[in-house]
């Protein structure tokens, strides 16, 4: 059985991870969404919200599971027995910074391996940041992002209003 | 009427925007420059500081007028009735982040235009941030802002230091 | 009354092209499409072609028409009473060259404009070239051209199969 | 059974190659690495050589195998039942070029993933074309190419010289 | 004789910038590592701490001083009497922030030159940065940084958990 | 001594390579410009052409000498005695092609270091093939190349035409 590790922020997951996630599910026997603690980023959702948010989204992705790990990756995809791990290329500055943290964890792990998967085209643009901008600037972000998300992001930047 | 708003945080505003705004003036019968509130970069100058900089550093340009916004962009741009956005680009890492701004822009408004324009050549290296740092270490910034601008940074770092 | 110039080869012109010509007819009084000589890259379809193939694709655009050049670009755009050069950016190495370009058409006439417009996303792949690729190895060009354009590429290639 | 297809001009493999075709042989139940006829670009050695000189340095490998095609890409990995298509990523350049090739074979046929890998960075630097050239100029090639590639490039390239 | 200086902010000194201080002292009379203050980016280690280290690692090579800085880069280099500054590439983003950094220097004293250098390719991932990301979640960074770092490291990060 | 090698077509020298090689003959005891053969570009001007072209145009330089070579680069430089390669970087494309060759003579002989230099920011767009292009198409080269380029460029494109 091969398992490929899909780690990032997901702060909040977008339709272009959820994209990512369908392409790398139909390769691979399982897929593990590794949600990461990521503390110094300051993110909007905690860590538990942002795994639950991946767990609803990929509900019926039947050889996906959505998880948490902080600490080394490396260490997380040999714990989980990880084949390979997973990233999403959108563009040249993630390509540059994407090759160092895969040539750093070749270093760390010589047997992992680090894959680059692409989104759909029309979600090149799409990240996280961008999603939780205009949400707060009070714009739509319906295309953008599972429905799930998109009430969750409401629920929380109502609240931070209050 | 063809209306353009040219974007951006103006803090301050250099000679590179100002090449800008001149070359765009020529293209359009009207240019509005939109500061934007950008709360979250914590900007040296305050918003009506840089509108007003920029409003006399355009004094003597018909067809351009400063102007201040927040919120979405898109709307903003919808509302002055502009058909246009402009950007600038200088350098290969503006090119990939203006893109996808570009694309997220169309997506929220499918009938505005981002068009990308090119400072004098002189001017590729000249950022306000650049020039705020040297104006911090005791640098001469006379060759990068207008003069009304290195007044106004002289005035705000003496008043810093005290 | 402002004049803008959109040069090439369009060798020949694909959706993606198009698209571009109607978003800047939007924006300027009169756009050119002017399809260069170009000798030196020895093109499937002649100059005439070429220009043919724009015309009556354009046809519905009032005020757009087709034009064919050889000699210095900025000389064409000066004869035609030109203000502005257009140019279609997808990627990064295309940003590269066409800055260089346009920095030279600038020495070369300070007067004259280069502005950069983005293509529909979905259409950020598409070249002449690899266009030209797809029909030569037998694939289906429908998405990628105008009908006009498929009928030439299909009648172009049969003869020379002959 | 998940098949993925390396297709690649292989004029000749170079050990870049070959550290990819490890690393892919160890993620998919089988490897076909594919060599392009690529009539255009003048190869050194004849499809047949490349595909043998691939064959032999592949040897050890149980799941991989070489084979040659012509036409569209996209049809060949429907043929051989391919699920992806590898490609090595070593430059931003690489990366721009790699991705217009993926989206528009994702056009062509929306079932086909591209997946993206790396090579070892000590060979990061090489290239077919690079290692002709070293060659050609009278160069050791051993650390760059299996020996049996170096064999042949002595073999073809003293034949030249008669 | 022809100084150079390598400013930097060496928080703390990797084997990478270790491996490019070693190439300048080939190249230059005398090689000035010029350790910025860098307030802005709260460093880990101490200014003084990161000019020890610095000392501690090139101890063994003759023509090679530590030294610390604040204020304009182009105003010490004058005042050390240097002729070039050294910089180092890995990537395309290092390389357009590093071409606009020359540029203003070079605006701000024409008489000075700025060469850029290459890593030895198996420290091209490297940085501060990720060294002390490494070191934070548990990692051996024994492969990335001199003795001396390590231990200073470990240290460090100790005192930072009681 | 420290002797730096610049190499290059220099089909013809322009005023981008000139300002190069005056920026690093303060930087080293001697400076071979160092003319490729180059013989599958098909250049314009000869071998020895080119090279006296180099010769008259850094007549005044003292520490300055115009040479040819064939074959491998790192040969040529050891023969030499040479320790450092120069070449310019005005672009992101010209820095990832450079910075592979850069890592393959490394490769090759681990003794010799390449150093990138910057040319003056407004001959950023100059390149020998641009020049060319210009004065084919009947365009003034004055700005951009030395006199004696001029002429020379001049007298070999009206012999062509006869």
């Amino acid at each position: 059985m091969r398992t490929a590790i899909y780690p990032g922020s997901f702060d909040p997951l977008t339709n272009g991870h959820l994209d990512l996630i369908q392409r790398a599910a139909k390769l691979f026997d399982r897929v593990v969404v590794a949600v990461a603690t990521n503390e110094s980023k300051n993110p909007l959702f905690s860590l538990a919200e942002r795994r639950d948010l991946v767990s609803r989204c990929v509900e019926g992705l039947k050889n996906v599971e959505a998880d948490t790990f902080s600490g080394l990756l490396v260490e997380y995809v040999e714990r989980r027995s990880g084949q390979a791990i997973i990233r999403g290329l959108r563009a040249v500055s993630d390509f540059e910074f994407e090759f160092q943290l895969a040539l750093m964890n070749r270093k760390l792990n010589e047997r992992l391996e680090t894959i680059f998967m692409m989104p759909k085209d029309t979600y090149t643009f799409l990240s996280s940041r961008i999603v939780k901008e205009i949400a707060q600037l009070g714009g739509d972000v319906s295309p953008f992002v599972p429905p799930e998300v998109k009430r969750a992001l409401t629920a929380k930047l109502s609240k931070g209003k209050n």
